[in-house]
Protein backbone atom coordinates (compact mmCIF):
# COMPACT_ATOMS: atom_id res chain seq x y z
CA UNK A 1 0.00 0.00 0.00
CA UNK A 2 3.28 2.21 -0.45
CA UNK A 3 3.31 5.03 -2.55
CA UNK A 4 5.66 5.79 -5.26
CA UNK A 5 6.96 8.64 -7.05
CA UNK A 6 3.15 8.54 -9.31
CA UNK A 7 1.39 7.06 -6.90
CA UNK A 8 0.61 8.09 -3.23
CA UNK A 9 0.19 5.88 -0.55
CA UNK A 10 -3.69 4.50 -0.15
CA UNK A 11 -3.11 6.06 3.69
CA UNK A 12 -2.38 9.58 2.76
CA UNK A 13 -5.04 9.82 0.30
CA UNK A 14 -8.37 11.94 1.78
CA UNK A 15 -12.01 11.16 1.34
CA UNK A 16 -12.47 14.74 -0.21
CA UNK A 17 -9.33 13.99 -2.52
CA UNK A 18 -11.42 11.09 -4.13
CA UNK A 19 -14.82 12.25 -4.08
CA UNK A 20 -13.15 15.41 -5.95
CA UNK A 21 -11.56 12.83 -8.54
CA UNK A 22 -14.94 11.09 -8.80
CA UNK A 23 -16.95 14.42 -9.49
CA UNK A 24 -16.88 14.24 -13.05
CA UNK A 25 -19.00 11.91 -15.55
CA UNK A 26 -16.15 11.01 -17.53
CA UNK A 27 -13.91 9.79 -14.29
CA UNK A 28 -16.47 8.08 -12.95
CA UNK A 29 -17.33 6.37 -16.45
CA UNK A 30 -13.70 5.74 -16.57
CA UNK A 31 -13.62 3.94 -13.33
CA UNK A 32 -16.75 1.93 -13.72
CA UNK A 33 -15.38 0.83 -17.19
CA UNK A 34 -11.70 -0.24 -15.59
CA UNK A 35 -13.06 -1.77 -12.85
CA UNK A 36 -15.39 -4.14 -15.18
CA UNK A 37 -12.59 -4.73 -17.85
CA UNK A 38 -9.46 -5.84 -15.10
CA UNK A 39 -5.79 -4.65 -16.17
CA UNK A 40 -6.19 -2.20 -19.31
CA UNK A 41 -4.05 -0.84 -21.76
CA UNK A 42 -4.78 3.02 -21.70
CA UNK A 43 -6.02 2.85 -25.27
CA UNK A 44 -8.06 0.23 -25.63
CA UNK A 45 -10.38 1.61 -21.97
CA UNK A 46 -10.17 4.76 -23.68
CA UNK A 47 -12.40 3.11 -26.80
CA UNK A 48 -14.05 0.66 -24.25
CA UNK A 49 -15.97 3.28 -22.05
CA UNK A 50 -17.52 4.76 -25.01
CA UNK A 51 -15.93 8.30 -24.09
CA UNK A 52 -16.20 11.30 -26.92
CA UNK A 53 -13.35 13.48 -25.22
CA UNK A 54 -10.10 13.87 -26.94
CA UNK A 55 -7.03 11.10 -25.94
CA UNK A 56 -5.01 14.03 -24.27
CA UNK A 57 -7.92 15.19 -22.09
CA UNK A 58 -8.59 11.52 -20.94
CA UNK A 59 -4.86 11.49 -20.40
CA UNK A 60 -5.40 14.71 -17.63
CA UNK A 61 -8.30 12.12 -16.77
CA UNK A 62 -6.21 9.52 -15.91
CA UNK A 63 -3.85 11.78 -13.89
CA UNK A 64 -6.43 13.10 -11.56
CA UNK A 65 -7.87 9.92 -10.78
CA UNK A 66 -3.70 8.15 -10.16
CA UNK A 67 -3.20 10.74 -8.32
CA UNK A 68 -6.43 10.45 -5.92
CA UNK A 69 -5.17 6.88 -5.49
CA UNK A 70 -8.14 5.55 -7.35
CA UNK A 71 -5.78 3.64 -10.26
CA UNK A 72 -2.81 2.32 -10.97
CA UNK A 73 -0.61 2.78 -14.29
CA UNK A 74 1.92 0.44 -15.10
CA UNK A 75 4.17 0.64 -18.06
CA UNK A 76 4.35 -2.68 -19.78
CA UNK A 77 6.76 -1.92 -22.92
CA UNK A 78 5.69 0.70 -24.66
CA UNK A 79 1.95 0.59 -22.92
CA UNK A 80 0.86 1.85 -19.91
CA UNK A 81 -1.65 -0.36 -18.41
CA UNK A 82 -4.38 0.47 -15.93
CA UNK A 83 -5.79 -1.12 -12.57
CA UNK A 84 -8.28 0.26 -10.23
CA UNK A 85 -6.86 -0.10 -6.92
CA UNK A 86 -9.61 -2.30 -5.51
CA UNK A 87 -8.09 -4.02 -2.56
CA UNK A 88 -6.43 -0.33 -1.54
CA UNK A 89 -10.09 1.32 -1.69
CA UNK A 90 -11.42 -1.30 -0.28
CA UNK A 91 -9.53 -0.98 2.95
CA UNK A 92 -9.00 2.97 3.26
CA UNK A 93 -12.85 3.75 2.33
CA UNK A 94 -14.83 0.74 3.14
CA UNK A 95 -17.96 0.63 0.61
CA UNK A 96 -17.00 3.69 -1.42
CA UNK A 97 -16.00 1.52 -4.75
CA UNK A 98 -19.41 -0.45 -4.01
CA UNK A 99 -21.32 2.77 -4.50
CA UNK A 100 -19.50 3.87 -6.90
CA UNK A 101 -19.67 0.66 -9.57
CA UNK A 102 -23.65 0.24 -8.31
CA UNK A 103 -25.43 0.75 -11.46
CA UNK A 104 -27.49 3.68 -10.80
CA UNK A 105 -30.84 4.67 -12.08
CA UNK A 106 -29.45 7.86 -13.56
CA UNK A 107 -28.08 5.37 -16.00
CA UNK A 108 -30.86 3.55 -17.11
CA UNK A 109 -31.87 5.16 -20.66
CA UNK A 110 -35.95 4.27 -19.72
CA UNK A 111 -35.35 8.03 -17.40
CA UNK B 1 -38.66 12.21 -2.70
CA UNK B 2 -39.97 14.94 -5.18
CA UNK B 3 -37.92 18.54 -5.18
CA UNK B 4 -39.53 21.75 -4.40
CA UNK B 5 -38.01 25.53 -5.36
CA UNK B 6 -34.81 24.95 -2.71
CA UNK B 7 -34.41 21.13 -2.91
CA UNK B 8 -33.80 18.92 -6.07
CA UNK B 9 -36.36 15.64 -6.19
CA UNK B 10 -33.49 12.79 -5.20
CA UNK B 11 -33.97 11.40 -8.34
CA UNK B 12 -32.63 14.29 -10.42
CA UNK B 13 -29.42 14.20 -8.23
CA UNK B 14 -26.10 12.57 -10.08
CA UNK B 15 -23.40 10.75 -8.09
CA UNK B 16 -20.94 13.78 -9.38
CA UNK B 17 -23.15 16.04 -8.06
CA UNK B 18 -23.00 14.49 -4.87
CA UNK B 19 -19.47 13.94 -4.60
CA UNK B 20 -18.66 17.26 -6.34
CA UNK B 21 -20.33 18.69 -2.78
CA UNK B 22 -18.50 16.14 -1.10
CA UNK B 23 -15.45 17.05 -1.85
CA UNK B 24 -14.81 20.00 0.47
CA UNK B 25 -13.55 19.24 4.08
CA UNK B 26 -15.94 21.70 5.72
CA UNK B 27 -18.92 20.07 3.73
CA UNK B 28 -17.76 16.74 4.34
CA UNK B 29 -17.11 17.87 8.55
CA UNK B 30 -20.98 19.69 8.89
CA UNK B 31 -22.58 16.54 7.06
CA UNK B 32 -20.90 14.35 9.59
CA UNK B 33 -21.70 16.56 12.20
CA UNK B 34 -25.37 17.30 11.13
CA UNK B 35 -25.83 13.45 10.79
CA UNK B 36 -24.66 13.02 14.66
CA UNK B 37 -26.93 15.60 15.90
CA UNK B 38 -30.03 15.58 14.04
CA UNK B 39 -32.41 18.39 12.93
CA UNK B 40 -30.18 21.47 13.65
CA UNK B 41 -30.55 25.15 13.52
CA UNK B 42 -27.31 26.41 11.03
CA UNK B 43 -26.09 28.49 13.57
CA UNK B 44 -25.80 25.45 16.69
CA UNK B 45 -24.66 23.83 13.21
CA UNK B 46 -21.90 26.08 12.89
CA UNK B 47 -20.78 25.77 15.99
CA UNK B 48 -21.13 22.02 16.71
CA UNK B 49 -19.19 21.40 13.95
CA UNK B 50 -15.99 23.40 15.39
CA UNK B 51 -15.96 25.46 12.21
CA UNK B 52 -13.21 28.56 11.16
CA UNK B 53 -15.27 29.73 8.38
CA UNK B 54 -17.71 32.59 9.09
CA UNK B 55 -20.89 32.16 9.00
CA UNK B 56 -21.27 34.12 5.35
CA UNK B 57 -19.22 31.08 3.75
CA UNK B 58 -20.80 28.61 6.28
CA UNK B 59 -24.05 29.63 4.40
CA UNK B 60 -22.40 29.11 1.13
CA UNK B 61 -21.27 25.70 1.98
CA UNK B 62 -25.22 24.64 3.07
CA UNK B 63 -26.49 26.15 -0.09
CA UNK B 64 -24.33 23.53 -1.99
CA UNK B 65 -25.07 20.66 0.31
CA UNK B 66 -28.66 22.02 -0.26
CA UNK B 67 -28.41 22.16 -4.51
CA UNK B 68 -26.88 18.96 -4.18
CA UNK B 69 -29.69 16.97 -2.47
CA UNK B 70 -28.13 16.36 0.44
CA UNK B 71 -29.27 18.57 3.80
CA UNK B 72 -32.90 19.82 3.80
CA UNK B 73 -33.83 23.30 5.00
CA UNK B 74 -36.85 23.82 6.66
CA UNK B 75 -37.61 27.82 7.85
CA UNK B 76 -38.97 27.75 11.37
CA UNK B 77 -39.90 31.35 13.00
CA UNK B 78 -36.37 33.10 12.40
CA UNK B 79 -34.67 29.91 12.24
CA UNK B 80 -33.28 27.54 9.02
CA UNK B 81 -33.26 24.18 10.73
CA UNK B 82 -31.07 21.79 8.83
CA UNK B 83 -31.64 17.82 8.45
CA UNK B 84 -29.55 15.33 6.46
CA UNK B 85 -31.72 13.48 3.56
CA UNK B 86 -30.42 10.62 4.80
CA UNK B 87 -33.12 8.30 3.64
CA UNK B 88 -33.29 9.77 0.53
CA UNK B 89 -29.42 9.48 0.02
CA UNK B 90 -30.25 5.72 1.21
CA UNK B 91 -32.56 4.89 -1.58
CA UNK B 92 -30.92 6.78 -4.52
CA UNK B 93 -27.18 6.13 -3.56
CA UNK B 94 -27.12 2.64 -0.79
CA UNK B 95 -24.40 2.82 1.14
CA UNK B 96 -23.12 6.32 0.24
CA UNK B 97 -23.63 8.20 3.69
CA UNK B 98 -22.10 5.02 5.83
CA UNK B 99 -18.75 5.64 3.95
CA UNK B 100 -19.29 9.90 4.61
CA UNK B 101 -20.24 8.93 8.40
CA UNK B 102 -17.67 6.15 9.09
CA UNK B 103 -15.11 7.73 10.56
CA UNK B 104 -11.58 7.50 8.69
CA UNK B 105 -7.81 7.48 9.99
CA UNK B 106 -7.61 10.73 8.88
CA UNK B 107 -9.19 11.80 11.43
CA UNK B 108 -7.23 9.56 13.91
CA UNK B 109 -5.09 12.51 15.70
CA UNK B 110 -2.49 9.93 16.38
CA UNK B 111 -1.62 9.93 12.50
Amino acid sequence: MSGDDRHPAIEDVELTDVFAALADPVRLATVRTLAALGASPCNELHDSAGLTVSRSTFSHHQKVLREAGIIRERINGAQRVLTVRTQDLQTRFPGLLDVVLRQCPESDPAN
